[in-house]
């Protein structure tokens, strides 16, 4: 299956779009001079409203849906960040959402959900039971579905980060982006690729689930069976199609990492860079973490892309008090 | 005792003076919408190098000295912050520091400022005993003293901030700063009303430790006997002569906040902003949470000053989990 990959102008058309309420998230430095040469630079999309990178897409879904469409309410399945972005955005236009989440989504995940003003649908612990409940309700209550896989409106929301981030760091070598379904890896790397052709996009996934590194050996998208990570924001048995597509052809590589590095990066940022990141926001700074330990990267501006910042406040605990290399309870 | 305040012209200085190793930190929305009308902003100083606002004053301070003096070393007392950031810059600058520090200032800043290479001198637990040990390191060891609660380059240095908060927020209506010896908000203030003489600059004080709220009912600087609060940068039991002269000519007035209320500025800091702040630092939020409690605020562009974010892990896990509106362990 061939597909056709998002271009500069749908991303700039995008980002022109979107509305006052998606914030302009800081670049910000993290490390001015690396152990071994180069500098880190955060993207900080933890400091987005909602908490995370996904109001742009949730924004970019929603506002092209025609008035008649907007009457019938829209529906999406989300791990959680998606589903809060998604159910503020819908508030915002005045779009009623429907939420799909799997019954072992976090409980504070799922009340912010319900905060922000979606109707939460639960459905069984099976990455493809959402896309089922899915199409469901779309054919039960006549609900526009979103498939945030392959779903080409989202992919250009996403790439309005790399369009900021290409803006406010122009002279950046390395991107480092974290990956679930793929589609903030694709949306980077379609827009910072167009602008910057020289520049290297990396995906980072936990060694928890690695679908889109086996994925990239494999050739095409396959299926992990399950999924065993502390990052509940990165959950996606399989990269989307469309997503991986644009990985294959625009992206450097896919870098495991550690879930005992991840919970070092997570404490790394609140103590150091004092900032709250969610596991699945910290696995770029897990990546580099010892500063030393990258040679290839040594030298060069690195920009992580810290993807979102909700943890529960007592998880967060968790992860500042057990000891180093441990993993929380 | 007359004082001759400080100047736009002298602040300016100062900001031109700043090497790049002091981040221009970002000011960011904070609650775009506050449920009585206005907004909330923040100018983030704990995302400064070293994790205060104190960096600022230090090379300010440093850079003045002659190379005689550079050589001979500086010396200078500090409850943990201006610590960090006098050994930092010391370093940068090649220039043997010196810190005073009580007794029982939390071991996490005291490790901190060796880290960043100052020797630290541990005194008894009286704030007049830091100025005595000053003064004999001074006469015995030949140290340049910083008198920082008097020292017009420090309020300069101080006085960026002011700078640019009004560059990032040309409309701001209300600057709330945390208050210990006063030097940040007489600077803060000193730049704030030079360039923008209608907007309200208010100084923030923990109940635990009010004695600025106390001097400015006096009409004269005094001392409290005893300081009990979480905020282990607002340790100051008096004001400065120079930093009380700007705030009875320049500042609005000094509000106190409930420590309670700063425990849930704190946790609502991390969870809601995703910003690491220490107590002391978010005393502008404990001024304004519930949002509905200052009406005399509501409708109006505020913005508060993180002014610091040093914290030990396992004590802001204590803030993270402790019930609400109980004090952390």
């Amino acid at each position: 299956m061939s597909h056709i990959l998002i271009g500069l102008d749908e991303i700039r058309a995008a980002a022109a779009a979107l509305p006052p309420q998606v914030r302009r998230t800081p670049l910000l430095p993290l490390v001015e001079e690396l152990p071994g040469g180069g500098s880190l630079h955060a993207k900080c999309e933890n400091l987005q409203q909602t908490g995370s990178y996904k109001l742009r897409a949730a924004f970019t879904a929603l506002m092209r849906l025609s008035p008649e469409e907007r009457a019938r309410g829209a529906a999406l399945s989300s791990s959680g960040n998606f589903a809060a972005a998604f159910a503020w955005a819908g508030q915002t236009l005045d779009i009623p959402t429907t939420v799909v989440m799997m019954q072992k989504t976090q409980p504070y995940k799922i009340e912010r959900t319900r905060q922000m003003g979606a109707r939460v649908v639960l459905c069984e612990n099976r990455f493809e039971a959402r896309f089922e409940t899915l199409k469901r309700l779309a054919s039960e209550e006549g609900l526009v579905a979103i498939d945030h896989l392959e779903d080409r409106s989202v992919l250009c929301g996403h790439g309005t980060v790399g369009l900021e981030i290409v803006e406010d760091l122009p002279d950046v070598e390395v991107v480092l982006v974290p990956v679930s379904t793929g589609g903030l890896l694709a949306g980077v790397a379609a827009a910072i690729q167009a602008l910057r052709p020289q520049v290297e996009v990396l995906g980072i996934q936990p060694e928890g689930n690695d679908s889109t590194w086996r994925s990239l050996q494999a050739g095409h998208p396959v299926s992990v069976p399950e999924v065993q990570t502390l990052c509940d924001a990165l959950t996606s048995t399989r990269p989307g199609n469309l997503p991986f597509a644009h990985i294959q052809a625009l992206v450097s590589g896919i870098e495991r990492v550690a879930e005992t590095e991840i919970v070092r990066a997570v404490h790394w940022l609140a103590d150091s860079a004092k900032l709250v990141v969610e596991p699945g926001g910290a696995v770029g700074v897990a990546h580099l973490r010892p500063w030393a330990g990258v040679p290839r990267l040594a030298g060069r501006k690195v920009c992580v892309l810290l993807s979102g910042g909700n943890l529960a406040p007592e998880r967060l605990a968790g992860f500042l008090t057990c000891s180093q290399g441990k993993l929380p309870a």
